[in-house]
């Protein structure tokens, strides 16, 4: 059983994984049984990987994997999970900010109670579990998930599917977009759905930036300057996150350059990968992975 | 009895105070028995009412009260605990903007975990339990209180005398001064005290400007730029609180301008005046009032 990852492996990888390479050439691709990789290095690997039998990412969103690559019957486990605090904590830091004013010098900036609010969570996976935790346990929120499924039920006051967002995304003042971009998130927040949302409403996306349409938020926070938009993630442009976005006009926006995750952050991205080697370890061992990625959503 | 309020009672004030009265000419005020009103208007009023027996403000924080005109045997009580909720959200949106550098958009900014560390707490009031609160239950912080006394000590891991603030404050990663301003604590922030802080420390002041010395803050923020200040409260300059300070200039500096407790919100408000109206109602139906101040803290 051969292992090879493109990340250097913690000691308690190479614990779980005594077969596990971090140092390889070209030649050992064709006999690797497990490939361990960012998705985008799929690319070159996949069409030389001819033992291929699985495929773990390291990052949670698998949305730039090349599954039109993948021989039929590999399975692929993202690392959805792994970045869950560190993500959460920044979604919660986007809406603080907005809903405080935080550096705004003069003194017509009013802020908005946080106390006992509706808070919408969109994606009951990793992040948006522990997004619902921190509204419900510091907070006092109402807590209202919308997902296809949840990791942690108990912590949602109510659950409703995705397909009722346009319904119920109204009742909702701070909206927290966790989801991963797949055929049906991709755009879900559009103009007519975000044009529902309540006076006041706080949305930030934390998931992958094109679940928002960014010409109809732009335009949603021209029109209604009560409504504050908060992002870590940016839309990509020829395949690249472009930051430079016409959002950061806007004084109803605020941002961060996609650092809620690992970004400089040593010991999270250790613990992401020592978190994908569990993965590994356990399909190994009881062939029960977690976050097997349902194929048929990206093609 | 007579209860002379300077702000309109809401009804829940009425019912409890039927005695009290909202609107009064300067003829009332030598036969009333308690006064109502904010700090500063104790100086035209404290000198005309020769029946006062006890004054309620409507502010948490009493530093602006003209002790030195109060009649031997008069009490004052302040309005502690009125603002809490309100003015520890906004603690925590200063902490997270400073951690996660929310609103930078270039990649130099590497964003802090929250998640687990040493929490600091300056004042055990009502203000201080919400942030400890927040910090344990939201965030699983390890929190620690130091405070002459405290309202919820069971929010607190470990609890210290402010006495022993030199010798503990550097195991803190985030400070939030939550401190009324007394003799005690004025300039206790100064830069003997600051310059202790651990690596990375953020301190965050929702308490009085005054408990920490400008100058100070703005020499150590200059110094050590791994430091980051976040504040509520400003300076007063000829008694009055200056929005304008040079601290401003800084990247590891971020602010509001004094908009953390009611400020803009009605709500709020409201409810701090009915606080105050249950404490008269207390002091009148038992004799027993919370947040009697103490006057030689402050003479």
């Amino acid at each position: 059983m051969l292992i090879l990852s493109t990340e250097k492996l913690p000691d308690e990888c190479k614990r779980l994984l005594p077969n596990a390479r971090d140092q390889f050439n070209e030649d050992d691709v064709p006999k690797a049984d497990i490939l361990m990789l960012w998705p985008l290095q799929a690319k070159v690997f996949l069409p030389k990987a001819k033992s291929v039998k699985a495929v773990q990412t390291f990052s949670a969103g698998v949305d730039d994997f090349p599954f039109s690559l993948l021989p039929k019957g590999v399975d692929v486990f993202s690392n959805a999970g792994a970045y869950s605090v560190s993500v959460a904590e920044h979604a919660f830091a986007l809406i603080m900010t907005l809903a405080k004013g935080i550096g705004k010098r003069d003194r017509t900036f009013r802020p908005y109670p946080l106390t006992g609010v509706n808070l919408m969570v969109l994606g009951g996976g990793g992040i948006g579990s522990e997004v619902a935790r921190i509204g419900k346990m510091g907070f006092n929120m109402y807590v209202i998930g919308v997902s296809r499924s949840f990791k942690r039920p108990e912590l949602f006051d109510e659950k409703h599917n995705i397909s009722e967002l346009k319904d119920i995304i109204g009742k909702a003042d701070i909206i927290v977009d966790t989801l991963p971009l797949t055929k049906l998130t991709d755009g879900i927040l559009n103009y007519d759905m975000l044009s529902r949302v309540k006076e006041n409403a706080i949305i930030v996306n934390v998931g992958r930036g094109e679940t928002v349409v960014e010409e109809d938020v732009y335009r949603l926070l021209k029109e209604r300057k009560d409504v504050r938009f908060g992002t870590d993630v940016f839309w990509r442009k020829n395949g690249v996150e472009d930051f430079n976005s016409k959002l950061w006009e806007l004084d109803n926006f605020t941002g961060t350059p996609h650092t809620g995750g690992a970004y400089g952050n040593d010991v999270v991205k250790t613990n992401a990968i020592i978190e994908a080697c569990k993965n590994v370890y356990n399909y190994i061992t009881s062939g029960k992975a977690e976050n097997k990625v349902r194929i048929e959503d990206y093609l």
